[in-house]
């Protein structure tokens, strides 16, 4: 069995007091990272322009055009760019799946470069689960083509009349084709004979079933280098943006296309070789390491061991059963039956933290099965069979729906009398409900909170409406602040501060100590960054712990842009695309009573460890003060 | 065919200017009321005191205990009181069908006495359906048995643990008895029963299968005079948070209770002398006036050449079919098969807007087919057959769900594909599904904003999450102000903008013109004292018309109370409870953004008028400018 200690597995830095701090990130520990870079600029301007494009995709009209960059917007990427284009078209009082509302696609800075691990494509629009600003983020080679095709943004706005379209890209090329004979059916077929039509280098972007319905759970699918939709930009709702927009895929070809411009090759290439040098280095990241050994499933022990690990609808944070669903045993189990492990989800990643799940005698691959997935769809409803979790997976995949919103909600319907806990197949066949478009399935598809009021369950873990992800904030606070107090609602990845609470990472911080706000903001900045870079996530369990590594970072995305951005300069950034968010949501009727968790974390303490969410409102407040 | 001269049919009053005022309330025409009432006091204060009691139900642990009533709250009744105490005791931030909601009801402030028209009773909490402070009323003998026991207000707190019950309450008895055998069972079938248990002069409250399944569009059911579940405080979900404090009846005896204390019975007969005059003297509550000949049905014809009654889903402001459901053709169908009308709501009406209608051999009675249940019911869904707007109805009250709410529900079912338009018998059969608790049943019982997700239907008419009422805003500006800007979501009764926009009651107001703010406002202010007075909001059409009928109506008050109010100051007492309800709004998370109709609205223009709704969001937030 693994613990924190393990999956960190770092040497502890001397240097850092016990209090949160983090040797890179200016918000998280302003001393070390002061010294580091103060206001230095690292490179001198190069003047490098992009030639990169917006494709402008009008579904009222079914025309796509090609529309110059603004200068405001030059220098952004990922979220940065697709916050930005949100928060500027998109009015914040529109209904989430009318009109007005827009779905805008941006790869990162670096994405489609040779950048490692960076090929992460951000996905915005307002969110029907939500109601508030929405990014979501994946790693697919969707993300590359679409950079290399000289394609900064794509921005769907208006919405087909009769019926749902496939956006055919490539180099001149922008075709509106029938989508209707893949309407209700499942996206691993649909991808495959997509892959027949197109080429099995063909990238996609898709919304499922899910989507059709207009269920709030529905993510954007993109495919995994196997072709099959694993990769998710799944939080949100934006699957039912991209359907309501009578948008049912996007197929990519850059074949012929620009590539990447890159500014500065010196600059570049030397911040991506320290950026490597860091991952190698780090033994989350590194060739052998935690990620590429057991891949984010290996949280599963680790975060039941902290007594954090939300079973049966966030009852209690430990049971015994939980290593049967663990990294350790996915892995061998796919080793035993012929699945791959370790695996990238997109071209040029060596983090490596995928896989490919089959069933017994490697049928029926599904693509990664990550800790969250695992845990929602596993623990969550008290099931600790991984062929069940799998096919749930498979299932959530194929339907178009958000893994860890369904997780949250088959829970929750289980709670409502729906199911039993840990009743498996019956969670497999409420799938079912969802292909079939039942009112159940439709209830089921609109997510958490949603199922809850259909089935009068008042413990609904949500916030801002979005499900919560793995971690019981109530012995954990920290990760509650960024629960609470992101403008996404919800989500681990918006300030993972698991990191220096439970893996040592970053710094260490007492799990316990209700003192979170600046730990909080520092990450949600510094993740702001990193998903606006095009860089994965997962990098930055190296950055956090190795110096070079954000100096790297920063400096390859200073090679693709020409800028001289300092490391506190990215910091700002993510504070910026974080003032957007909250601006929109602001205007969407978003007050500080919405920056709480769910009420009954506040009541109800949680076994082992029996402990509430005791965090102040103030502090919560503190960490957005305006 | 009637239209809005005929409705309101008295003679213009010369001395105002055709902009909105009112000769009797200061926020409505403060030139006028200023000249009537100048600061002076009626009455010198004469020191009664009441001797009513709060009964606080916990029902944790089955327990309901006498409290005196607190100083602060000893001059209020109704609204005032519900909204205070749900203010003081309800944290605006918990779930509202959660450990730590509340329901209080209580009769207003001359119920119980022999003022005329003054059966409400008000119920307040936090609603399901818009998240905020709720406040419902209903005219029910419930009310007056209340105030004639003496008991002020009902606190119900906590929640059962095991199962649903039923309080019972008389002189010096307070019982808890299993309500497990009405469980799942329709309202009709247990009034019945429930009156021959406990006496056919028993008043009952109560929520139904729609509440048992935490449905929030489930309303609290009062009996009428013939001891059916007619009378609703319908609006926002409280019948659910009843049932999930594990209360399914009150029944109320009011036999040897003290009665109302009248501190000053001279000043109270004088006043209700003045007020019974002015209802006697008005053309729409005169013995044989518009309410008593058609009821509030009388408005099908009016609304619909205004080209404001919303048909099919608020698709058109006009259909000739309307004046098969109106009210003048409802009325002569009653006479016809033997039903009543005019008839009383609850003991001592003299407006008598009431009747019992009847299916054909004046079998199944329902009770009164209001005005907006019929347009809900009916031409909302494309219905203009009365005999399938009664069935409905009568499903409604049976089930223990808002006719309000559930027609906009069904309406927004109908063009999510759930039915066709205008199938009534379809409509019916969804009913159904409520009362078998399916998933489809569970959806509906959500009410409109719900299903309007579910299915993924984008016009979906609310504010705050509750279903509108019968008057398209966009060609009646005014009430639309209202809709938006009411603590209470989507409300005509919140202050009724038809009055003068429409009826030429209150003063005249051009329906398109959008500076509607201060109309808005003084109206709401008006309204929120009327709903604490305990008398029915109709008498407004007299007192607004009629000074001497407003000073009765405060003049009562004073001689129950013993307090020397003016006008001015019952105003002002509304304009608290607004500013109390609004308060409790903004902790729960409500903003401006809030105070805003459905987005349509703006975009969508209504035949046959083809406006659309073009108040400035400026002069909304100008009725609250705080």
């Amino acid at each position: 069995m693994r613990n924190s200690r393990d999956f960190g597995n770092r040497a502890e830095s001397k240097c850092f007091p016990e209090h949160i701090q983090s040797p890179v990130f200016p918000g998280i520990s302003p001393c070390v990272s002061g010294n580091l870079f103060r206001k230095k600029r690292f490179y001198s301007y190069t003047g490098g322009e992009s030639t990169a494009k917006i494709l402008r995709v009008d579904m009222n009209k079914l025309k796509a055009t090609c529309e110059d960059v603004p200068d405001k917007w030059k220098n952004l990427g990922g979220r940065a760019l697709t916050s930005s284009i949100v928060a500027e078209e998109v009015p914040a009082d529109c209904h989430p799946l009318g009109p007005n509302n827009k779905l805008v696609f941006a790869p990162g800075i670096v994405t489609g470069t040779s950048a490692p691990s960076s090929g992460r494509i951000s996905v915005g629009g307002k969110s029907p689960l939500t109601g508030g600003i929405k990014e979501a983020n994946a790693g697919s080679s969707f993300a590359q083509k679409l950079a290399k095709l000289g394609i900064k943004a794509i921005i769907v706005q208006g919405q087909a009349k009769d019926k749902c379209y496939l956006l055919n890209i490539a180099k001149g090329k922008r075709e509106f084709l029938d989508a209707s004979p893949w309407m209700g059916r499942g996206l691993y077929e649909a991808y495959a004979q997509l892959m027949e039509k197109f080429g099995k280098d063909a990238a996609i972007c898709s919304t499922g079933i899910a989507g059709e319905i207009s269920g709030a759970a529905a993510g954007v699918a993109f495919n995994d280098i196997e072709g099959m939709p694993s990769r998710y930009a799944g939080r949100g709702g934006l699957g039912a943006v991209m359907a309501t927009r009578g948008l049912k895929f996007i197929v990519v070809d850059d074949e012929g296309g620009p590539g990447v411009e890159i500014a500065d090759k010196e600059i570049f290439k030397a911040g991506t070789k320290k950026l490597v040098a860091a991952l190698h280095e780090h033994a989350i990241t590194k060739p052998g390491g935690t990620l590429s050994s057991y891949g984010t499933d290996a949280l599963i022990n680790v975060i039941n061991e902290a007594g954090a690990l939300p079973h049966r609808n966030f009852s209690s944070g430990y049971d015994e059963l939980a290593p049967l669903v663990s990294g350790e045993k996915k892995a061998e189990t796919i080793k035993k039956r012929g699945g791959e492990r370790p695996h990238v989800c997109s071209p040029g990643c060596i983090i490596q933290c995928s896989e490919v799940w089959v069933k017994e005698g490697g049928k029926d691959p599904v693509g990664v099965l990550e800790y969250e997935s695992v845990w929602a769809l596993g623990p969550n409803c008290g099931i600790y069979n991984l062929d069940d979790v799998g096919e749930l997976n498979r299932a959530c995949n194929d339907l178009g729906v958000d893994t860890i919103e369904m997780g949250d909600t088959i829970a929750v319907a289980m709670e409502g009398g729906v199911a039993k806990f840990g009743d498996g197949k019956r969670a497999i066949e409420l799938m079912d409900e969802i292909r079939r478009k039942t009112p159940l399935g439709r209830i089921l598809a609109n997510g958490t909170e949603f199922t809850g009021k259909a089935f009068g369950v008042t413990r609904v873990p949500t916030v801002k409406g979005q499900g919560l992800p793995a971690y019981d904030p109530r012995p954990i606070k920290g990760i509650g602040v960024t629960y609470a107090t992101t403008p996404m609602g919800a989500d681990h990845t918006a300030g993972y501060a698991i990191a220096p609470e439970i893996l040592g990472v970053g710094g260490k911080a007492d799990p316990l100590d209700t003192k979170k706000a600046d730990l909080s903001r520092g990450l949600q900045q510094a993740t702001a960054f990193i998903d606006t870079s095009g860089y994965c996530l997962f990098t930055a369990f190296a950055i956090m712990d190795i110096p070079s590594g954000m100096e790297g970072m920063v400096e390859s995305c200073n090679g693709v842009l020409g800028t001289n951005w300092s490391v506190q300069d990215a910091v700002n950034l993510g504070a910026k695309v974080l003032a957007t968010e909250r601006k929109f949501n602001k205007a969407a009727g978003f007050t500080k009573a919405h920056d709480r968790l769910a009420e009954f974390f506040k009541h109800e303490p949680l076994p082992p460890k029996n402990v509430v969410y005791d965090v102040p409102d103030a502090e919560l407040d503190k960490v957005y003060p305006d």
